[in-house]
C-alpha cells in the first residue's frame, strides 16, 4: 500500500464517534472492494439432481450419449415398414398383422408402440392410431406413410458430447427432469454462502412499545433471496467485545453486522471489526446507508450495515447482496426485475452521493415515495421499487427515462 | 347443462384410445374452466410474520398507530431547544450542559441521542455531533439549528389507520421487518395449495438404460415456484384402478396426474378420473401438450398432464400452473420475466393450436430451438425462454415483435 493510500484509508476509517464522517469512500471504491473479495466465488460441491434446483451449476454439463439413445416412436400408433404402406387410402385400406414387440417384424407386420418407446427392429415409421382400425389381430391402415414419419431418430434431440447446461446457470425444473431422464443423478454446484448475521443494533426505531427487531427478519429474507444460508448470532450485549467475538468465530463465508455503525458513543461495530481484523472502509457515499463499512477478519469479508432499517435495507441491496451473490456464483448485479419508465414527479437526490430512491409507478410514470432523508422503512414498503441515482446527478426531472428496480 | 353442451362434452371426453382425438377443447375453453375452479382461491390462515415472507397476504394491513409513535431523533447528536442555538457559529460557540435523558431538559441543556431514539421532553431539534465539541459535561455548539431539524415527527412516516400492505401482495423482506418493528407478529395469508402429484407415466423417453422419471422432479420444482406444497403419490402400478385410488384419496387442493393421457391402450388416466369424478375436458388445442385433460373429483380440480416430458412441461406452464397460482391467491398469469424482442428466424406454428415455442435470444433477436414437433425436453433446456403463439396464427415472420417469457 502506498503512503497516500494508507493515509486515505486512515482518514476513511478514523473514529467517527461524537465527530461525524469527515470523509466517505465513493460508491465505486466500495463496489471495487466488494468485487475483489466476492469474485473468486466459493468452491464447488457434488449434490443430487433432486436437491439442485435453484442452485448454481459449477461445471458445464454435456450430453453423455445421444438423446434419444436409439430410434424411438414419436407418436402413439403402429410401427411398420413405410414402403409397405404405399397406396393405402380410406377407399383402399391395406392389411397388416399385429405382432409382439419382441419378435422381428415380419412382412406386412405392425407393432403397437407408445410415444417414447424404442422402434422395433425393421420398422422405419409409426402410423398414428387415427389412420387405422384393428380387427382382432388384423390391422387395416387407411394412409400411406413416409420413412421416418412418427419416428424420433437417435440423437435427434441432441448428440453425445453436446453442451446441455452451461456453467453458472441456475438449474431449472426442466433441467433436473432432463438430467434424471438420461441417468444423471448428481451435479456439481457452487457451495451456498454461509452468511453470519450479527444483530448489534437497538431494536426500536418506531417508538412502538412492543417493537421487535426489523433487521433480522428483513436481512434473513434478502440473504435467502440471494442464495445465502443464514446463521444468526446475536451478541448478548451489543458492545465492542461481544461484537468482536461474534465476528471472530470461524465458520462463515461472509459476516454481516447490522447496527452500531453511526456516530454515537456506543457505535462500536467498526472498532469491533478493527480489533479482530482490518477495517477497510467506514462510510460510503450512499444514501440511505452512508454509515456502512467493510473489512476482513482473516480472509472473510465483514460488512457493517446501519442499524436504521431503511439504511440497512439500502446498504444490503447495493453492497452486501452483491458480495453474497458473487460468492455464490450468481450475477453480482441487482436481482430485481427492471422496468424503464418516465419520471412523473421530480426525484430529488444529493450530488456526491449515490441515492437509492424508493418510487411508485402511477399510471406507468415514476413518482418518489418519501424523500431521501424522510421515509423510514415505510417508504420501501409502500414503494413498487427503487431508482438508483448516480453520485454526479442531483436527481431526475419529470420526463427523464429511468430504470426502476421492481420489488 | 344444455343438450348441446352435454353433446360437446361427450365428444370431447370420448375414449381416444386406439382412435386419436376427434375433437379438442380450445385453449380458451380450457382456461375458462381453470379460472372457474381456481378463482375462488383458498381460505386464509394466521401465521407468524417470520414465516410469512414470500406468502400471499389475505387481508390489507393498516398501521395500528402512527409511525413513529412519538417524535424521534433522525440523526445521532444532541437534542436541545432550537431557540437557544441562535447565533452559534464556528467563531461564536455557545455553551450547553450535558444532561441525562431521563431528566427534564433545563435551560441551555442538551441530551445525547442516537438516531431513532425518542426526543426528550422539551427538545425540538437534534444537532449532529460534527457541529459540536464535548468538554467534560460542557458542550460547545458551532451551528444554529431550526426547530424540527434532525427530528422525525410522530406519524411522519405514516399515520395510524393508513394502508401499509395491500391484500394479495407477496410479503417482502422489508414488509416483515416493518411489521416486526411496529409490534405486529402475526399476519393473515392465503393457505398454500396442497398439490398432489401422481406419476402415472412410464419412466423413459430417452432410450437411456439408467433413465429415471423426468416429470416428478420437474413438476415438483414448478409447483414450488408457483407457491404450492408438493405431495407425491406414485401408484404401485400405473393402471386405471390405482390411478383412481390416488385421485380419490382426500386431502389435496388440486391433483396433477402425469402420464397415461394419450391414445395407447394403457392410457387410462382419463378413464381413472371419470371413475371417481367427472372428466370435463380431454384434449386441448395446445402444442406440445395436446393430450392434457381436466375434471373434478368431488370439488377438487384434477389436471391430466401428458407423460412425454416436454408436453408435460408445456401443459403445466399454460394450464396447471395457472390453477395453482389462482388457488394460492397469486396472479394467474405466467410468472416469468417478459422481454419484448424481434424475431430473427421464422417461428413456425400450427393454425388452430396454441403453440409454446422454445426460443433463444441470439444478439437480442428471437430464434426457435427445435420445432413444435421435434425437440423433446432438450429444447426447453437449451432455450432462453418461450413464445406463446395464439391459435389463429401460423407463426411469426422475421421482424415481428414478440413477447419472450424468460426461463
Amino acid at each position: 500500500m502506498s503512503r497516500a493510500q494508507e493515509q486515505s484509508r486512515q482518514r476513511r476509517c478514523g473514529d467517527v464517534r461524537l465527530r461525524g464522517f469527515s470523509d466517505r469512500a465513493s460508491f465505486e471504491e466500495a463496489i471495487a472492494w466488494l468485487d475483489v473479495h466476492g469474485r473468486p466465488g466459493l468452491p464447488a460441491e457434488d449434490i443430487s439432481v433432486d436437491a439442485a434446483q435453484g442452485r448454481v451449476i459449477a461445471e458445464p454439463i454435456v450430453a453423455p450419449a445421444d438423446i434419444p439413445a436409439m430410434d424411438c416412436a414419436e407418436v402413439d400408433g403402429y410401427a411398420l415398414r413405410s414402403a409397405e404402406t404405399e397406396g393405402a387410402t380410406d377407399y383402399n385400406p391395406l392389411l397388416f398383422t399385429l405382432n409382439e414387440p419382441s419378435h422381428p417384424l415380419p412382412l406386412a407386420g405392425a407393432v403397437m408402440v407408445s410415444a417414447g418407446a424404442p422402434l422395433p427392429a425393421g420398422a422405419d415409421a409409426v402410423l398414428p392410431f387415427d389412420a387405422t382400425q384393428l380387427k382382432g389381430a388384423t390391422l387395416e391402415i387407411f394412409a400411406a406413410v413416409a420413412a421416418g414419419s412418427g419416428v424420433e431418430r437417435s440423437g435427434q434431440q441432441v448428440r453425445a458430447g453436446t453442451a446441455l447446461i452451461e456453467s453458472r446457470r441456475i438449474l431449472r425444473p426442466q433441467d433436473a427432469g432432463l438430467l434424471r431422464s438420461i441417468g444423471i443423478d448428481r451435479v456439481r454446484v457452487v457451495r451456498l454462502p454461509r452468511v453470519r448475521l450479527v444483530i448489534a443494533g437497538p431494536k426500536a426505531f418506531t417508538g412502538h412499545p412492543s417493537a421487535g427487531d426489523a433487521n433480522g427478519p428483513m436481512l434473513g429474507g434478502l440473504i435467502r433471496r440471494d442464495g445465502g444460508m443464514v446463521e444468526t448470532m446475536n451478541p448478548a450485549e451489543p458492545r465492542c467485545e461481544a461484537i468482536s467475538q461474534a465476528i471472530a468465530e470461524p465458520g462463515a463465508d461472509v459476516i454481516l453486522v447490522a447496527g452500531r455503525t453511526g456516530t454515537g458513543p456506543d457505535d462500536e461495530a467498526p472498532l469491533a471489526l478493527a480489533k479482530v481484523g482490518e477495517l477497510a472502509i467506514h462510510g460510503v457515499a450512499l444514501r440511505p446507508g452512508g454509515s456502512a463499512g467493510m473489512g476482513l477478519t482473516g480472509t472473510t469479508p465483514v460488512l457493517l450495515l446501519p442499524g436504521d432499517p431503511l439504511g440497512c435495507l439500502c446498504a444490503y441491496e447495493l453492497l452486501a447482496g452483491r458480495l453474497i451473490r458473487s460468492l455464490g456464483g450468481r450475477s453480482p448485479e441487482l436481482p430485481h426485475r427492471v422496468r424503464e419508465a418516465e419520471v412523473g414527479r421530480k426525484i430529488v437526490s444529493a450530488i456526491g452521493f449515490v441515492d437509492l430512491c424508493r418510487v411508485r409507478l402511477v399510471d406507468g410514470r415514476v413518482e418518489p415515495v418519501g424523500s431521501v432523508e424522510v421515509g423510514g422503512l415505510v417508504s420501501s414498503v409502500r414503494a413498487d421499487g427503487f431508482v438508483v441515482v448516480p453520485a454526479p446527478l442531483e436527481g431526475y426531472a419529470p420526463g427523464a427515462r429511468v430504470k426502476v428496480h421492481l420489488y
